[in-house]
């Protein structure tokens, strides 16, 4: 079942200029491999892309309704995101419900993935501060189960805390094998990021998408976390983004999510199937074309964006036309 | 004497969590491989990485003495610089110096590369200009070839102009096979990029580190290019960059030039070899890696660099150590 990997070229002129190569499996809640490229029982780094499982406990904490919590929070929780106005405001105002501040977050400030708001804050002579951080409404979620089970904020990020081994007890449920026994590395934003085989982790978004076979309270968050990625698809990325467009096109029928060094997953509701990939050079442009073309491959990409989204224009500076990204021929292309 | 790919890795914690692979050869003058990896016969696009190359009719013009110009000029020339002031008013005052002004650029304007440079123009109010494109060195000397011979100005970039013919003709000889034929692209600048094989593009940054089968003429310029490279390091790339440091480094031993889409190439001359490589997923990361482990391995990069070149650090966002890049042991780690 298990073929070729995932390759992906970009195109300058008549010449293929660069390549990338993949893994990547279409999966069952059940653990069944639907489709898969690549060796599959590879451990991978999920990053980000496995956010909307990390959201789960902060759901199933009942923090949601214990702090007045909507869509945008928990669209946030699942984000990377651009560290645009509304990003910020509604971290801040949400760390405020729960009684915490900027201060009490563990991700450190980077500056804000978008040039116009980095820009914007050059020019009111300000600083970013950690609610730009891309994973700040992750760790307002993380907080925010923190504080609901009455446990230490302080610390939250390290593998101990009860807050990560709860995302532990979530990963090794929906995967169906001991997360716990996973190598670890520590992730951007300082929390442990589990060394996933990519067959589990499609598994997992499989189970996140058709949440049947899990607890009922357990189910409801996953249901949950969905339909608030589909409502609020600007609060988990930004303006121009890949998952914002997908997401935002897809209501109910898919909702993907990128990771740093080349990851991207995406549960399939409406088939019950979870996707899981990674480009091996860790290149992000990669990672987008190969979730299109996969999304594309099972029949759920809007005709409208296909070309763009499975094609991608490589521009010059003049913004000349002067190749293409695409999947490979010897793969879906 | 063909052995497997370069391989780069990426760790974080216990895990290889990204890998790039590419090909390399090290090659004589005479177009004896010294050492390769992967099939260098693939035909790749240089792209900035033969900048060196394409200052040739530049200096052969006899531009530099007419026009009173230095060892700045000729290494901004070679440059993808990034936009820093002293590169910026530096073409300002060249173009000023032959009569022509940024409008003749044709490089078309990005925003400067260092984003404290970036930040600068905005707390200004200001937008960048040509000037600031990492390109307008080259475009400057292109400009002042076309003066030095009364050719038109206008269509510069165009593969057809004598400039651009020029540039064939100078590989052609350098690479020892003829360039007119390669298929090309068209660069982020606007010029014609072509696809010249691995081993090719080796040979002529041999013939560039030991020009002494070339005329008189063709050999003073190619000994002029590597000095002033040497000479003004800063110039040809800027702030923080591997060119600059390791130009700096090794003023006569190396002259390392970097090209978009994971290129990177290397003039010797105390060893009369020339360096050529593509990482083939376009990272420049890893190309930095990969001419660093050349370097190491033909026994000249500086000691005092050698950790940190061959095993840059990965630190997360507020500054962890957690991982590094390093060449693979299946390559040369």
């Amino acid at each position: 079942m298990s073929k070729g990997p995932v390759v992906i070229e970009v195109t300058r002129g008549p010449v293929v200029e660069s390549r990338h190569e993949g893994i990547a499996a279409v999966v069952r809640p059940d653990g069944t491999v639907v489709a898969s490229w690549g060796d599959i029982d590879t451990p991978i780094l999920p990053r980000s892309a496995n956010k909307p499982i990390q959201a789960m406990p902060f759901v199933e904490s009942g923090a949601v309704e214990k702090f007045g919590l909507g869509n945008e929070h928990v669209s946030l929780a699942c984000a990377s995101h651009n560290g645009e106005s509304r990003h910020v405001e509604t971290v801040r105002a949400w760390l405020k419900k729960i009684g915490l501040s900027e201060t009490d977050l563990e991700c450190g400030t980077h500056p804000p993935r978008l040039q116009a708001t980095i820009e914007a804050l050059v020019r009111e002579g300000a600083l970013p501060t950690p609610a730009f951080n891309n994973c700040s409404g992750k760790h307002s979620g993380f907080l925010s189960t923190a504080v609901t089970y009455g446990e230490p904020t302080k610390g939250y990020i390290k593998y101990d805390h009860p807050v990560q081994r709860r995302l532990r007890e979530v990963m090794t449920d929906l995967c169906g094998t001991d997360a716990n026994a996973f190598p670890y590395g520590i992730d951007g934003c300082g929390i442990p990021t589990l060394a996933t085989p990519v067959r589990h982790l499609a598994r997992a978004m499989a189970t996140m998408a058709d949440p049947s076979r899990l607890s009922s309270k357990r189910a409801e968050a996953a249901n949950r976390i969905r339909a608030a990625i589909s409502a609020e698809p600007f609060m988990m990325a930004g303006t121009g983004r890949f998952c914002t467009r997908i997401n935002g096109a897809l209501p109910g029928v898919a909702q993907v999510k990128t990771g740093a060094e080349g990851v991207f997953c995406g549960m399939l509701p409406t088939l019950e199937l979870g996707i899981a990939l990674k480009i091996w050079d860790g290149a992000g442009r990669a990672a987008e074309v190969a979730m299109a073309t996969l999304l594309g491959h099972l029949g759920v990409l809007p005709a409208a964006q296909k070309d763009e989204l499975l094609h991608p224009p490589v521009k010059n500076v003049v913004g000349l036309l002067v190749g293409e990204m695409r999947p490979a021929k010897s793969w879906l292309g």
